[in-house]
């Protein structure tokens, strides 16, 4: 503790996880004035078939946008 | 916000998300009285080796329960 | 399971908390075809001070917009 | 999304939650190059009798560590 | 990490509350082979009013109970 | 309810998830003194590149150790 999670999109690269993990970190050492090292982080990766926004699946609503904008 | 996540068993048809982000999405904007826009879903799949009901896992459980009705 | 976790603001009446309850069983149960006897919900409620939305907490954003919008 | 949830100790002054909020959202959206208006915080509080650390809750283990170095 | 969350029914004692996070870690430390220092528990209380199970409120579900039941 | 999450690393025997959900299935039992047919628990499995811990990777915290003592 504290433990921290985290929700986003599938990270292809390991150094976004690694400086994902260390900005996380640091910013809640910082603002609670606690030491890193007693602070743990959890990355979920969630495809965008698993994701609604405003009632709609991600993998749909970018298919929407794509198509109002085809350049 | 508000943000809504579903733990429950895998689900093969894409249709069936969207029907689920839809209904999750306007249950909750009709009883917050929110507009749909800023509700977010979050699906979660579960194997049914890592769900465990009354101390048992689903795939012992179903398995037990099959049994005993062999029809 | 499934199991439905909903973070949102506070809710004040008992009856908003009736139907946010019903209306997300029923989504549920009929978008995976299950009986709504097996589905659970959890309402989490959140003071403003402790949600924050593009890097600011919702108390200062709805001071923000109100002094934007003075009528 | 992304969405960020923070279980910690609770906190006393606004200005920490501020803190944390503007530092956790800008870590996320360095890290995953995405504007941060689409990332949202939750902040959990924790009473110390309501967390264990090896096997312990924070409030007995705090009280053994003070017995152990009385000044 | 491992990091057990349990979401229940309010506790008033101390005593059970110490119990039940001895319980999980030391369950937890067996079936991982891990030792119990570098694993947390975080427990979660929640009002009945905030819990739906098939649907209804855990108060209203006690009511209707209590009813049908009456010594 | 009570629902029970528990975040952990990957586990490769089917033995183990049964042993892990028995065990905090009986735990949580004992302490609120409920019967386990209402518990449930769900476990998830953590790649080590998703885990931080001091704001280092699982991935890279494990290499960096296993450089320290070599044989």
């Amino acid at each position: 503790m504290p433990h921290i999670s985290i929700e986003g999109p599938p990270i292809r690269e390991l150094e976004t996880k690694r400086k994902l993990v260390e900005g996380l970190t640091e910013a809640a050492a910082n603002a609670y004035g606690l030491r890193k090292e007693i602070i743990t982080v959890l990355i979920k990766e969630n495809a965008p078939e698993n994701v609604g926004v405003g009632g709609q699946l991600l993998v749909d609503r970018w298919k929407a946008e794509s198509e109002k904008s085809p350049d």
